[in-house]
């Protein structure tokens, strides 16, 4: 099946914004979660993105402020965020966040998640998630191409179970049960296939059924 | 488990990118197909990130060109390439992509891919991937807090088998056996939780095992 630029241009706007968010793939899942002087907001993110290890630097594509956007809002004017990984006992509530809500409205309140003050971070963490990170905002760097944003932030605490921490530094997401998305709204968990190593030329790979793998 | 900025910092530095990497949760896993004059390059990138539907745009983060980065070179000079899902069947020769190669050399050659040609596109696909891009670049947009560079194309052409598009529109990456990825080198393949539908405020969600969910 081949699908070109007219085609996905002509398509039902819900049926194109399906279509064209599924086409990277299986995305993370995350809690934004962010403040003002009147109350906390929580908001569900799937591009949140590594952008580099040394320093520690996480990003995520905003949609433009045209309409108002609390979270980017929120960022800009604390300057600190929180990203709370989302498991599988979260994911509808989690999904709940993005109900359209009030500008005085807290999506923490009607998604039944419990914000959490941890290390005195000023920006409350999502009680419920077992991966937290808190976030100083860096950049938020403007896409021409259809005025989105994106949002860069360095990584300045992270809060999670210990036994999730893998011997050589990776977090396994999957003891964390952590799920990943496809599009907007179709949730999935894992199964690891494997973990390979540092790759080099002179290995040659062979075709594999995933029978093998297991 | 409170892990700090300085603890990250001080982290030893293969320990360090495993760890960074992997704090954002599960990841796509895509072959970047790209070409000169001379010959096809191939590399894994586990940042594609969705950018916006109309027009439909896909970002993924590029290291600085302060070493040559045959992908951004080769993107800078043609204008065009190509994204390729990697499913579970061919994930140890996606990784194997990644191994250090000359100017000269082909990833495709050392990783048994194949190079394929569609739909007049001027850049090849990877035959053995199943949902196919072909993009034309828009924006390379530097990130001062790193130097990385956020490549942004439009999508101009995709190939995919039709009974892997559902009603909604969104592509089911299960069928298509994509896999996912944590941090560098840890992959997985999913198991379908739900699809949730447009939230709104009212339906209160509640806490369910996984088990429930099944």
């Amino acid at each position: 099946m081949h699908i070109n630029h007219t085609t996905i241009q002509d398509m039902e706007s819900h049926y194109r914004v399906n279509f064209v968010n599924s086409l990277s793939g299986f995305k993370s899942v995350n809690i934004i979660a962010t403040a003002n002087n009147q109350q906390f907001n929580a908001a569900l993110f799937s591009s949140v993105v590594h952008i580099g290890s040394n320093p520690a630097l996480l990003g995520m594509i905003s949609r433009p402020n045209s309409v108002p956007r609390h979270t980017l809002e929120n960022i800009n004017a604390s300057g600190h965020y929180t990203i709370n990984q989302v498991h599988s006992k979260i994911y509808k509530q989690a999904h709940h966040t993005s109900a359209r809500s009030k500008r005085d409205e807290s999506e923490f309140s009607f998604s039944k998640l419990t914000p959490e003050f941890l290390d005195h971070f000023p920006i409350p963490f999502v009680q419920q998630s077992s991966l937290k990170i808190g976030l100083i905002m860096k950049e938020i760097i403007p896409i021409k191409s259809n005025n989105t944003l994106l949002i860069v932030g360095q990584v300045d605490t992270v809060i999670m179970p210990k036994q999730a921490l893998t011997k050589c530094g990776t977090i396994d997401h999957e003891q964390l049960d952590s799920v990943c998305i496809s599009g907007l709204n179709r949730y999935y968990s894992t199964e690891f296939l494997g973990q390979l190593g540092y790759a080099k030329k002179q290995s040659v790979p062979v075709f594999e059924l995933r029978s093998s793998n297991e």
